[in-house]
């Protein structure tokens, strides 16, 4: 049982092939596991027999890097994460072969409509019974934008405002049913009780939509609502809406700085620090020494190919044409971006502090996309969680594979036994629910 | 296996917790099915076992009769099938505990994006290795236009001008990839092969959308399309469209002449008769004796008060209010109406032709919303079934059941049996995919 301590709390991003860009070519690696169902459903499987609290899927309602490859740039040929399984149907999927581990996935609000995704979600939930969340997101590359009838992507003040009231719509969307609103009384023949049901009527700027959802209440009252923006409209969506925050962090300071702003605007929004849970993502390389580990990290960076490594820099580099730049010269100054703002920000910082020339932070953001990559020991890497966890930097912690399943198979076999040692992870699940095994509260709602 | 003999296609329509709306109340009723995933999984397997071809199921983006609800009619609060599990994320899962059964369920051009349609779909055929099928429908009822910012209904011309679009849209998608696009070639770092990959660029008055689509091309090349509309745009575009065309048909001679009219269109789209299964719905009572069978259909009749038949009724009178006319008096006639026209031209002809009461044409249209209901032994049904296989009235048949499981059963176990003896049902599956099992051959491709 979990001791006094503040315990971690854990997800397994599954990026496969791999969340590195060369992380597919590994000996080791399963190139083809991006669109097998059946490696999904093992990994999910490991994840919960190592008790992480959820699985997690990012999502892009594109091919990346599509109008490059319009443009015929041919390097975008090397780059893997191109095709995936779309991830609302494949949690529902994963919660018939799994029973206790959470299941979120990501859904944007700027290519759907409220009603769609509350009752797929709210769906999820009843069929996992209550293990089901959603992390909103307002969609961040170019290429989302042409398939969905528009030219150029939509403003990001827009996309915050139009997340906003999306929000609003679906968490409203949620509460149209009170727990107790279902009689299926046979002798009376009544079905429902008509005063336990609500009409959301809701009339906005973006959306109208009257409701109810067809949906009853959901086993954890609503499905969990994450978010990753770390933008100024992103922490403060964040602050108003999210039980789980996903975020970039490389160093502690700036982690703690992010940790308190987010957590401090809740009072805003009549909520408290406690309602949010943060947790940044991290890559772990592992060795049974410093060397080794350092030996693996370094296999995986032989693979990748300069032009890859800049064309993957390039997704973060709009409006910069960064191949007509000397490959070892210093990284450019960028202009102001309409997407993936904040993630922008953190790499020009890592370039600045490090010192990095053009390739090296091409090649840095290659093996994890900004996150922070830990190449070290079970015991150096669980002492870096607890730091963080301690001082306040995180909640727990996003892991991040550069390919499957062996780096994932690593950190929970060598890492997490480790955590368990130190009394700051469970070595049980404490409730049936994502929200309770998450420590998170019964949400706000309208019947109560 | 199967002889030269014509065979029979099943559907198994699970409209839980019964189509009936009075079913929910007989004694071996489940009311609660209709939001518990073990039943749906049960139901499906339930189905696989016994060979049908596929389940399906319909859907509603919305609580139905919300309208007449908000105007404060309690009689809705009798009605079942108010919510539900959304159907593709409920086939999603489904697909986990199945093995060889078609999974095929709805989802409206009317409230959708075509790229996420494709992109949900085209993952369900890959977890489900060539199982899957969309149901592709224009939203019928005004409750839905609420839900989704209009204050009426989109006119039924515009709906199937947007639906045929739609379907150029996802069908395009669907063959953003040739088989072979994926080299995933570690050694040369090549992922894939941009020349085996194709922008969809479509431009058109509804939707503009660049692709390519970011799943693959399907296990099944395509996933199966069905159709359910029944008015002259719905023909036209099932025989533009639709591998299974789904229909409510009451009458052997109506049946023919719909059968022949949709398979006679196809050739105006390079395709031929064979490329469409046609499956009316119906619904079986069965009993030992036909004496026995009549009282289980009188027993569920007494179920259903007479103003919930009527407030089913009124889903398919608007503009007339039928709570006005004389319960004995004869079924008044109707304007013609902005959605589910075919079903109302259904009703009325049924009341003509058996010169039903407004009371008794609602009661007859709630035990099966239109569709025919077979009263009998397992060899009077068998005849009817056999009789319309070989009369060119129906490819196979979509079996709604007015609760579960009972009669679902009993039709499994003793109608099945019986068409197998005839020779006109399989005894296994013919294939691994919908496709195969639906003798259907491979679709069209830009790649070959």
């Amino acid at each position: 049982m979990a001791g006094r301590k503040p315990q971690l709390k854990l997800g397994a991003f599954l990026s496969v092939p791999g969340n590195h860009l060369a992380g597919w070519r590994h000996p080791d690696a399963v190139p083809d596991c991006d669109m097998d169902f059946a490696w999904y459903m093992r990994l999910a499987q490991m994840a919960e027999r190592h008790l992480y609290d959820t699985i997690f899927f990012q999502d892009t309602v594109a091919v990346a890097g599509s109008d490059a490859l319009k443009a015929g740039d041919r390097t975008r040929t090397r780059l893997s994460r191109i095709v995936k399984l779309e991830p609302t149907a494949t949690l529902a999927a994963l919660a018939v072969g799994t029973s206790r581990i959470g299941l979120v996935a990501t859904a944007t609000t700027t290519f759907n409509e409220p009603y769609n995704i509350a009752r797929r979600f709210a769906t999820i939930d009843h069929i996992s019974k209550g293990r089901c969340g959603w992390n909103l997101v307002t969609s961040q590359i170019e290429d989302e934008a042409g398939n969905f009838g528009l030219d150029t992507h939509v403003d990001h003040a827009l996309r915050y405002e139009r997340a906003i009231e999306f929000y609003e719509v679906v968490s409203g969307l949620w509460d149209s049913w009170a727990e107790d609103a279902f009689l299926r009384d046979k002798e009376s023949g009544v079905w429902f009780d008509p005063d336990r049901m609500r009409f959301l009527d809701h009339k906005g700027k973006h959306f109208a939509c009257r409701g109810p959802l067809n949906v009853p209440r959901t086993p954890q009252g609503r499905p969990i609502v994450a978010q990753a923006g770390s933008s100024e409209p992103g922490k403060e969506l964040a602050a108003r809406t999210a039980d789980v925050v996903f975020t970039a962090q490389t160093e502690l300071q700036a982690a703690q700085e992010f940790y308190a702003d987010v957590k401090g605007r809740t009072y805003r929004y009549g909520r408290t620090p406690d309602d949010i849970k943060i947790m940044p993502g991290i890559t772990p390389v592992l060795g049974r020494t410093m060397a080794e580990a350092q030996e693996k990290y370094d296999q995986l960076q032989s693979l990748l190919p300069d032009e890859v490594a800049l064309a993957a820099l390039a997704r973060f580099t709009r409006g910069v044409d960064i191949f007509s730049y000397p490959l070892h010269g210093p990284m450019p100054e960028l202009p102001e971006a309409n997407s993936a703002k904040s993630r922008q920000k953190l790499i020009m910082d890592m370039a600045r502090k490090g010192n990095l020339s053009l390739i090296q932070t091409a090649r840095a953001v290659s093996a994890a996309q900004g996150h922070r990559v830990l190449v070290g020991t079970p015991d150096y890497i669980a002492d870096e969680l607890e730091e963080w966890l301690r001082k306040g930097g995180a909640d727990g912690f996003n892991v991040i594979c550069n390919y499957y399943p062996g780096p994932f198979q690593d950190f929970s076999e060598m890492v997490i036994p480790e955590l368990q040692r130190r009394g700051i992870f469970r070595t049980e699940y404490e409730g049936t629910t994502l929200r309770e095994n998450l420590g998170l509260r019964a949400p706000p709602s309208v019947w109560t």
